[in-house]
């Protein structure tokens, strides 16, 4: 039997969620909750045959609707998700699962209590790309991972209610989760806002890990082009991923280090090796067609989540690490501007 | 009359000095000091006129030497500039110009004393691109620029006496420093190093300046790919700037903010303006024929010097900014990773 | 009143005319022909409303269709068009128009018997960077037009029943028909087939005007990768247009030929002068939306026609012309080849 | 003992041949002859230690000259050839050898019967991508070869003794005898002048090979960026040179063609296999720097020649096989041209 779907929130992401869900097999879309009217009349031209309603309450209600997808802004994730489990629904939410980790601890408690599947949707995990990068990385083609250094920039939309960095890191951050294995032990952030110190529309992190491992990343909703640029420096090889290159999305350089004694200077300097480069053929299969297809089998029992609520939790706690340093970074700027202007006022 | 050159350091920037004084007007080169046999050597295949020394006191005392050209590592930048000074002889030192603001600010006394010419090479500032940036930014054609993001990575040559800070930031520095004009408030910095971290081959680093300007500085000798992109982004337009583009190393894009009242969300949220992109033809002449012609300008009082000093001071005070932050960081990194390898063996 | 219109043929191009015909404003599509079962499966899905037939002729029935979409294989063009302009309907004809001038020909002696309109879908003339390159060239920036040099090539897909010259360069041969004004006095073309002579999948072809313009076409379906590049040279400016370029779709070249008198060899040569580069921007509207306004408006009498059948008579003159001159080049090959297997054997 | 080198004419090309005979183990570069002053001139600033003579009779008269290398103007290669082999040199030859294949027979003559060495610089033989290529399809990797199509265009130096054939299509004609082992069965080439067809700055060339093969080259001084692009399709992969890729200057593109039975169309039609790209590291070694060491070790019979005269006797037919083609197209263009000129005027 076709599980029963209903969505809430027929934004930007939603017509997405519902054109995968329309194809995955094992679904049938049955309604889509909106408050905007707006939204519900876009629904009934694209697709003619689904239930609309202004509230979610009256979407929980039907019981053709077994998994509940939600796609809101992030401040009503909580309210949803929740109501959507207690309800007895299986629930997808958009990325990042919550504003705080206490939320999301709440909707895995509830999750736990209902029975029910609870995953965000970190679309990226069913990227092509990172299908291929996670299975070289699981081969060890790269030999030890030393760095990572993503750039994800462009002109992008200024959203009112997320700063750059809720924006764009979950992406990044969800990722990274899934091909580094070890404990953050350092979080740096700092950011700028064209408009004022609030308002972050650059933001620059590092995460240091335990074994020896840094992470670096630049956002940016203001570059005049967009870059989608993530590589990753393994000792024997290295690994860029241009989500924007056609032809070649992942090139493996088999450029190594080796670490040589040398006696001329007292001291050991590594030596490079430059070597041929290789592109592997990636999956052009839309990533949120796996997402569907992932959470439909999740909910039969047929595969194990691999962006469950714990999942969501961890990159929620990344990003609240990164906003305090966000915050305590301004601060200190904003501190020394007032000083300067002080100064040069008294 | 020609200037008489002598330069100390044949390694590897000192043949180009001596190819581009060769061919500047108004200079004759006449004595070369290196204390390796195999770099006097070389000198002699490839300039058979020169004189060469094994010490640099035997090039000093030399009367037809009237000015020195130091490229030697950056520990006896400052003893060997003092002595040239105080021989009386002008000096231009490679970049950075000392190892510590104590050094330089001792070296610009001596050279005031001397009334001699001090000079650091910050190349880049002659560097057809950067002046066109320059030129650019002086029309004010970006309006009030914004931020400076600025990737310069590669797989470099580990250098056993500075780290990738100290190698690759003074270019950033020096051409940052001729383009922004502004109280710097906060720098951020954090690296990584391959082998340990105390050798640091990627450092990343972000100053804060007083007029809510934004600098941002990717640095790495362990990029598979070469990057040399330097994006600015004013209120106006935005520039790129990318070395490696043999075609259009500048790119000026079209494309503006415009901040709006937006009443439907209560907020002011920006607008933007996405339109035309223009390259100027930029200079290809090599940039350290024209910091020779400069050196000897000035030495003849034929233009003011743009990379004094105080210029050679303020990058040197900007590195030692964020060698400090980089200490920090690194000991917080080195703490946490002792208590985790405490913890795992109790 | 809305103008009713009908598709025959919901194959590769069909469901993007309905989906562009169902957005315009002033038409309403109200069904569609194909003699594939398949097809009118996938209309149904696709499009619940309309109405589907197997055979065009009882769509042409219908008095609410005003207006027919010709998509099929171009050798049922003329039978299909001819009877929808007997059957007083106006009839947009996908490219190229007719396999022969003749069919063409008496297609516009049909649409003027008829008064209706007959036009043929050079959709890349509402291409924007087209349009802009039509523009530029209007507005004389590139002074007189000396070439043009086109490589449209891919990994493209065999088509069974026309060859290479057939499909791509109708494309090309409707720009080129739309910017250069000039007689054809020359057309040289040869082929290449990886199965056998009579399959071309890569074609070259230049032709000479009278006015001494030369243009020159690369089109393949065996190209490892995918280039769209088109490049004008005008006496005082040369433009290239990337197709896939998504940031500079066109880069004007302020690159030119100064002749001078040179007395050192007796002879006069051309200098170049290089400057600036310079890329408007291009509209992204889908080309087709555009052919759909134009086509509703030529019909309501707001618009002369600038695809009319005079238009696409002139592209298959001269690719009749192209595929004569291929078919004698592939004889010389074929008798070549056949006299040295003969020479072997004997 | 070191062979004796004299360079004939020291213009463009001669001081690139001086630098690397220099380098070159086993060699004594002794004379330089031009007939130019200025060129002496220059030749006693960069290498001081070499003997200048205005004639070349001077420096054939040396007996310490064991070899020669003519980089002169193409039309005085055969007498200056011709007068080194009869004085008892060896000979290297800029390219191409000769203007006619007769002067060409002449030389291969002179240099049996002298027992000296007479080679062609065909510098791109020891080009590091065109010697992998070369090492690429002898391991059959490609499999069958079907075309190649070279793009060779820049905005480039008009010469006033050459058209853009002579001065460009030698390259391209030498790598492809280098690696095409095919009888050439037919030759077309049509080409344009911007200041009048007998000075042709753009030539568009195909050959057609015995075993179904097919070569095409874009040749142009006209362009407004450069491009180096060699394409060369096999039946089970497709590789591209592009020369000015830093990273990349080899791709090989495991995309395949499969016959395949096709019930459904009544007809046999390939399928496309889309797989991954490769990149070989490519030598970065100076090709002149090979080539200067092979005709060394050829003289010392070390070495097979790679490039005798019977092979600058290959390239200087098809340069004659091409121009006379040229020269029947251009015929025909002016023809056509005059004729309309004719009408109008009458």
């Amino acid at each position: 039997m076709a599980i029963g779907i209903g969505l809430i929130g027929f934004g930007y992401w939603g017509p997405n969620l519902v054109r995968n869900f329309v194809s995955a097999g094992g679904a049938r879309v049955v309604a889509v909750a909106d408050k905007s009217e707006a939204a519900r009349d876009a629904v009934a031209r694209a697709f003619p045959g689904l239930a609309t309603y202004e509230s979610p309450d009256d979407l929980l209600k039907r019981n053709d609707v077994e998994a509940v997808l939600v796609a809101t802004p992030v401040s009503s994730h909580h309210a949803l998700a929740a109501a959507a489990l207690d309800a007895g629904k299986h629930v997808l939410v958009e990325k990042p699962l919550c504003r705080t980790s206490e939320e999301v601890i709440d909707l895995i408690a509830r999750a736990e209590r209902a029975r029910r599947v609870l995953m965000v949707d970190h679309t990226f995990l069913f990227n092509g790309a990172v299908q291929s990068i996670a299975s070289i990385i699981g081969r060890n083609e790269l030999g030890r991972v030393c760095y990572v250094d993503s750039t994800r920039v462009n002109l992008g939309l200024f959203q009112p209610d997320v700063n750059c960095l809720w924006d764009l890191a979950p992406h990044d951050l969800s990722i990274i989760n899934h091909i580094i294995d070890s404990e953050v032990i350092d979080v740096q952030a700092t950011g700028y806002g064209h408009m004022d110190l609030s308002r972050l529309d650059m933001v620059f992190m590092t995460i240091h890990y335990a074994d020896n491992i840094v992470a670096h990343f630049n956002w940016s909703w203001m570059s005049p082009v967009k870059i989608r640029r993530f590589m990753i420096g393994g000792i024997a090889k290295m690994l860029i991923w241009d989500d924007l290159d056609q032809d070649q999305k992942i090139k493996i350089y088999d450029h190594g280090i080796e670490f040589q004694p040398q006696e001329q200077r007292n001291t050991i300097i590594p030596q490079y090796r430059i070597g041929d480069i290789y592109s592997p053929r990636v999956s052009r299969r839309e990533a949120l067609a796996g997402v569907a297809d992932h959470f439909l089998k999740v909910i039969r029992g047929e595969e194990h989540s691999i962006m469950d609520g714990r999942k969501g939790l961890q990159v929620v706690r990344l990003l609240e690490r990164a906003q305090s340093r966000l915050d305590a970074s301004m601060a200190v700027v904003a501190s020394a501007r007032s000083q300067i202007v002080g100064k040069a006022a008294s």
